[in-house]
């Protein structure tokens, strides 16, 4: 089989790498010429092509793109006349979901979310193993074809994901909660200290491993991350007011000098250690 | 040389396992009788030994006791006429620094603070090689004796750590926003997702590598925690206001659709990288 990549950074890239170690032919397109051409250098896809090229000679397309385009380059393909199953694998799904509903071809598409990352982007974040004992969301099943649902869920099953499956709505929602949410406090952590520790040494040298681990993924990339809070703004503006509410109970308790509530706060928190992975 | 080692928790026990790589010999005291059982049975002390015991016999004894007894601890220590040099290893240095300023031995004390730590607690949280590499902050060294202070520098840097130093007043607002609001962060992180996520299970498959390290603090031990919010607690506010406000300033921008601020936001936080360990 020939597996088609579009979008080579770091889930393509390495969605390329997990399928390669499958045995299957992997071949490349990005609309950035230097991520392509870096692809290949780094023998992530073993070549590239362009666009109306794998919609040829792929039998699976594997759309890798930021949330504010996947739409359009899933309806692109499938405007094609491509034979290909095309799995995405973006970030949010509602606003993709409402946008290809009616889409003559939509049974061709199966929507997913293999829900692993790291703070870095690009082709050379590219890594083996990435998804490995990970989950992966599949998401609105009942508007692909079952043998397009089946050809993709086994396929991320033979990279060594677990599969679920969610509607695009709740799907949505718990991002916001597992994920943005995440995302948006380690990026205010960052600014937080930033703005307020002028003197870069004291992080450097004080910085232990609690505060590397809560501010990481304030290196995320912002062209990454725009989009994704402007797909999803609604659910991770419900969360984020939530997140300030309990800041305040804390910074409450605080003024009040009331510690035996900072303490039953934390204890309660304390209930997220056995749900972490 | 033989070392005392009181408290045989996180610190206490890491401590320990480091000094005992030098070859030194290493007596352990706690409060909590099945603390210092265990870290007798964990190897992790070589016996045990009183409070008093170990004033007579040792040269070096290292507080490693909650911030909320320290002092209290310190003060007997000195009371009873030993000759060891006393260093303290907690986590605030303000509250500790003035109650004890005056005591007319003072002087064989030496405060300390090792910015490493896990988000586990108790002698089976002790791990060899806590401190390697990490940094120590030696707080008023005008106020401990030279060759006291010298003899805790080359301890610290036999197991390994850089050592810098600082006065207590600054050493508290620093630890403010380099380990105090990432604690906060992630407790409250953890009380958003459980109190919006009712359905566990959601938690447990979506949760990726960034929510995990975000809210990974979040298991820590509000024993611990509560006492050193509670000694500093001003810093603290003014840290977690600072950080209430720049959760607002994405929360505006999302709410106006602006996704231009909210990019300059997260290019801005993105500087945080190439300070972090």
């Amino acid at each position: 089989m020939t597996v088609g990549i579009v979008g080579t950074g770091l889930i393509g890239g390495s969605f390329a790498l997990a399928v390669k170690e499958l045995g299957y032919t992997v071949v490349g397109y990005d609309a950035s010429a230097s991520h392509l051409k870096r692809a290949v250098e780094l023998n992530i896809v073993e070549s590239a092509a362009s666009l109306s090229k794998l919609a040829k000679e792929c039998e699976l397309i594997a759309v890798c793109v930021p949330v504010d385009v996947v739409a359009n380059v899933c309806e692109q393909l499938l405007t094609m006349q491509t034979s290909a199953t095309i799995m995405e694998l973006s970030s949010t799904k509602g606003v993709l979901a409402k946008a290809l509903r009616n889409h003559p071809k939509r049974d061709q598409l199966v929507l997913t979310h293999p829900m692993a990352g790291t703070e870095f982007s690009g082709p050379d974040a590219a890594v083996h193993g990435l998804f490995k004992d990970k989950t992966t969301v599949l998401c609105d099943l009942e508007y692909s074809a079952p043998e397009r649902s089946q050809q993709v869920r086994k396929i991320y099953e033979d990279i060594g994901m677990r599969c679920v499956e969610q509607s695009s709505e709740p799907h949505d929602l718990h991002v916001a909660y597992v994920s943005h949410i995440s995302h948006i406090s380690s990026f205010a952590l960052s600014l937080t200290v930033l703005e307020k520790e002028k003197d870069e040494a004291q992080i450097f040298n004080l910085a232990s491993g609690g505060f590397a681990s809560t501010a990481r993924l304030a290196k995320s990339n912002p062209d990454t991350w725009s989009p994704i809070f402007a797909q999803n703004r609604d659910h991770v503006l419900d969360v984020l007011d939530e997140y300030i509410n309990v800041l305040a109970s804390f910074r409450t308790a605080l003024i009040k000098n009331n510690f035996d509530e900072v303490h039953a706060l934390m204890s309660r928190a304390n209930a997220i250690g056995p749900l972490l992975p």
